[in-house]
Formats: C-alpha cells, structure tokens, sequence
C-alpha cells in the first residue's frame, strides 16, 4: 500500500513490521470525544457468527481530544490517525488487514461534518475498505446493545445528548447542542447553575444555600466574588462540570437548592429522551412496546443516595412502561467496532445477494 | 515630568506640543467596556460651583477594548493609556494639567483588580492626581445623576449588572456575573434564550415559534442543526447578543415563545435592582421613599411596542413607588469624570479643614 497521507510516518511501522502470519482481517471502532480518543482493534468475525459477549477486543489505543470544533480540524485528524496507527501497531497488525472503520466523534451534528470525514478517512484507506462516520453518541448506543441501532441512548457527562434509532433505520436526536444552546441536564449545566445559585444568594436575589461554602472550599476561595475571576479565567466545560460531586454532595445532605438542580436536570434529561422516543415511536402505538434506553456518562452513574440515573428511569418508565434500561458493560469504542462490523456485515450480504 | 511608562512614545507630544498657557487644570473620566473605551477630558470647576448641565467637555477620545479579563493586562493597559494621552492632546493639554483621572472598566469585580489597577496608574501621574477605579457600572449611575453617588443603575447591553449607592457611601451589586453566572436578563441572556427555544423546537422539546425563521434568516442558515456550528464558531457573547432585535420583532409579532423570554428578561432585570434596593434599603423602611434608578444599555431602550425598559420600571415601581426613573442624557464616560470632579472636590475640602 502506497504511502497516502501527510504524516507519513504514523506509518512507517508496516514497512518495519510485517504482518503475522494468518493474524486474519480487523475491524477498527473509534469513540473521539472531547476529553479523550480511543481506539479498539477487533478481529472480524466469519459472517454466520454474532459478535460474542463480551466482544472479542485485539488493541486498545488512546489519545487526546479529537472533536474538531474544540482543537481544529489538523489536530483532530493527526489525533485520530495516530491512534488508529498504534492500535494496529499494537494488535500486530496493519492497515491491509482492516475491512471496516467505524469513527464515531463528538462535532458530528450536520451531513457535511460527516462527509468531510468520510472523504479525508478514504485518504488513508483503499476503497474495499467500509468506513462509518457517525456521532459520538450512535457509538455509545452500539455499546449498550451490542451492535444494534434500535432504542435510545441518554448520554449525561460534561454535555448531554439523547439520540434514538427505530429497527427499520430512523434516527432523531435531542439536546446535544452544547451550553449555550440549553443543555441543562449536563454535568456542565448542572454545575454552571450551581454556580449561578451561589452568586444569586450573595447578591440576595435567590436562597441562602450550602453550596457557597462547599463550592468556595473547593476551589480554595474566600468570597463569592471571586468564583467570578475563577469562571472566566479558563473556558473549559469539563473544569466546570468537575464540580457536580459537590452538587449532589450538598443535595445528599439535604440543601434545597442543590436538590432543585438535580431535580430539574432529572427533568430535562427525561425530556430529550421522551422527546426522541415520541418523534421515533419507540413505545408502539399504545406506547407500552418494549425498547432499550442505553445510560451513559459520569451524571447517570450511581452516587450514595442521588442517583440521577436511576430518577431519569423512574420518570421515563412512567411515561413508556416497555423502557429497558441498559448501562452497559463495555465502553463506547467497542460499540463503534460492533457498529464498523453490523455495518460491514449488511454490506457483504447486501454483495453476496446482488 | 518624567517619562515613567514603557511606553514612552504615548507622551511624546508632551515634549513637542507645550501646553497653551492658561488653558487650566483638567479631569480625566474614562469608560472602559468590552467594546470599546472612550475618555473624556473636562476643564475643572472653581470649588464653589456644581457641574453644569451639559457638564463642559474638552475632548473626547475613543479606542478599543480596555477589560483586562477579555484582552489581557498589557493590552488593556496600553489602550487606557494611549486613550488618555489622546484625550489630552485634543484638548491642547498634558499630564502636568490633569489633577483627578476616574478609571471606570468594566472586569473590575474584587478589591484587588481595583488596587491593581491604581498602583499601575500612580506609575502614569505623580502622587498629587487623585486616582480613582471603579467598576464601570459606577460611571454609569454618575452619568444619570450627575455625579452623584445615590441611588441604582441597571445596566443592559451585552451583559447586564445592577449597582447602588446610599448617600452615606454603602454599596451594592447584583448580577454583572458574565452569561455563565446567570445574567439572564442581559441581551445575551435573552439572545441565547432564543437559540435555545429554536433547537429544543426542532428538537420536540419545545413550542414551535417564529424565532427559527427569523433567526436562521437572519444568519443565512438553511437548519436549526446549523446553529451548533454556528455559536460555537466565535465565542464572543457580543455575536450572540445582537439577535436581540429579532426577538423583539417575534414578540410584537405575537409569538409566545419571544414573548414570555422578553418577559423573563424583564423579570431577571427587576429582581436585580430590587436585591440592590433592598439590602441598601434605598427604599427606606416604609418603602416609598425616593430613590434614582438609572437605565443603561441597548436591551432597555424603547422599541417599537415592546420597550423592556420600561416594563421593568413598572414591576420596580409596583415595589418600591418612589422609584424615579432616569434615561441620562450623557454618556457613562461623562459620568466618570464628573466622578473624578466629586471625589476630588471632597478630598480636596477634606485637606482644607485638616
């Protein structure tokens, strides 16, 4: 294979180190999120299996951030060429034996983010190669049911997204548009409010409230007019979600105002979950058909006595009783090489029977 | 004098262009935004007259961004600094004139911003110029009062903030905590309101409105989903601010959804200004005494049918019926040096009967 990319000597390995004998074809599954990428090299399965539980998983490679609205176009492909690189190099193997990529990255919110990927990952792999562009949060469904694209995912970290596949191919989406196009339920929201009720108290327009004295001990403040310099002095969402542990620490111990942020943001997670399942249909008719929700992300996981989590799947399974909630045991770049190969899988048959 | 700044070649003028004789001491009162900062030289008052009404100007510079948060220190300095020296020489004056210098700008939230500032300024003016930084809120209830620090302003542009004075010198704020510390009544606030009520529509979370084809008409996009890449394109809360008018045009147009944002701008707005009246107890204890409240900034001037402005002073007199409204006729750069013109008066009586 002809050197074609820029960086050529993410490659250079092949020529080094030839391919193990019979080490057989590979499927890539990329998760590239805002924090970190990583990588997962699987070998490809003969067509008659499923993948078995748990997914049979070569290499693991991870880098940095790879969504190209935080660090530019450039770094994020150098970013995600590079990972790919070390997982094969790890996996003993190289890109001649890849059959399917599936990257699935955080930005993706618009046909043509996907088409620019798509065209400059073609760069890199010959054309018998499949290559799957999709956003960050069909990976983390993939990796709740084991490949599959039916049901619902609710991802709740630093952002939040709730993204929905109906059995025959349908998608919709909701929230997922950052802070400052109403993502309340995040982990960024829900601090940023938190944030915003201890100013509120100091300048006497909302409750007296514990947070101010955890937050401030904290972040190693004296006063509430200081978390002013402290906001602005670095943009970063992630360094503002960091502080949902002292949220529902003040709500476990009974302070009102945390309790109302966790409660309204149980609230607005719910609401773009329901809002995908309704426009999708997920529950049937009479709205009792049975449906995965996939949970994923540092908000929904299990705290001592709030549980955020656990509240979004009350307030769901009220509305649609057929929710099958799934926090699932394998992380989301697996679910991106499950993906890679359904996808390549559908592919091939669709070959075979033409 | 000498030269005692970096940048010595601001002054030069000083050197080549003598002061016209008898041309008499000045003050200095400078409005430092995150737009723009202007400076206004005003001739200085014999001791027994009060400012008159227009107060006398010399000259008027202008120049950009002076809010050390936004530009950083260095150049926020040399902005102040150059601003200055340009108001001096257009007014055929120099610093061996100047006797007071009232540095309002906006970022200044802590009493160390405010002494760092100072002690960078007594590197610009010998020991005998009255010094003075203040937030630029204060210039701008001064330029409604004529100088006088008694009453609250409200400003509204891009950002919003409330400030008081007692006339025994108390003071407080509220709001003025940036878009992510809650000024939701701000024209950020209200701008990125909309962007929100437009993707949670397109979503299914929301009410369908009138403000997803105005606003992507207005920004010559074709798809809510566009909208993501557009507001994280450029992070300058001044981009997202200036949809303001088109939300005003879908709220007299009739439509719900603008119409209850406006109304909880209004709602945000009052609420700060009644934190400040409250703990300043502006109001006196029987709550109808009479107070100044100054408003400020693009989000209050009248439209067409819905004039913010004026709802907000309606729900404030509601509370507090002594309430008298002030529009000033000057602009917040005035009201510095008239600012500069009362603390210098004050210390200078204070020297005489010592």
């Amino acid at each position: 294979m002809k050197k074609r990319n820029r960086n050529g000597e993410i490659w250079d390995f092949e020529h080094e180190m030839p391919v193990v004998a019979g080490a057989g074809d590979v499927i890539l599954g990329l998760d590239g999120g805002t924090t970190s990428t990583v990588c997962i090299c699987m070998p490809i399965i003969p067509f008659s299996d499923s993948p078995s539980d748990p997914p049979p998983v070569l290499a693991r490679a991870v880098a940095g951030c790879s969504n190209h609205n935080s660090v530019g176009e450039a770094a994020a492909r150098e970013t995600l060429e590079k990972v790919m690189a070390d997982a094969l190099l790890k996996s003993g193997s190289n890109r001649s034996a890849v059959r399917a990529v599936c990257l699935a990255v955080s930005g993706v919110n618009h046909p043509t983010d996907q088409q620019r990927i798509l065209n400059w990952l073609r760069y890199i792999f010959p054309s018998h190669v499949g290559l799957y562009v999709q956003n960050d949060a069909v990976a983390a469904l993939a990796s709740g049911t084991m490949g599959k694209l039916h049901g619902c995912v609710l991802i709740a970290g630093t952002g939040t997204i709730a993204y929905g596949f109906t059995e025959d191919g349908r998608e919709a989406r909701a929230a997922g548009a950052g802070p400052i196009l109403g993502d309340w339920g995040s982990g960024y929201g829900i601090a940023a409010q938190a944030l915003t009720a201890v100013i509120k108290a100091h300048d006497g327009r909302g409750l007296e409230t514990m947070l101010t004295s955890s937050i401030l001990e904290t972040l190693g403040l004296s006063s509430p007019d200081e978390l002013i310099g402290w906001t602005y002095a670095d943009p970063s969402w992630a360094r503002i979600a960091a502080l949902v542990p002292v949220v529902v620490s003040c709500a476990e111990a009974g302070d009102d105002v945390a309790n109302r942020i966790l409660y309204d943001s149980v609230h607005d997670l719910a609401s773009s979950v329901k809002a995908v399942v309704q426009r999708l249909g997920l529950c049937g008719e009479d709205g009792k058909h049975s449906f995965p929700l996939v949970m994923v992300g540092g908000v929904l996981e299990a705290n001592k006595r709030w549980d955020i989590g656990k509240e979004v799947i009350r307030c769901i399974s009220k509305y649609y009783p057929g929710t099958i909630a799934i926090r699932p045991k394998v992380e989301p770049a697996v679910g991106a090489a499950l993906l890679a190969w359904n996808f390549f899988m559908k592919e091939s048959l669709r070959g075979n029977l033409s």
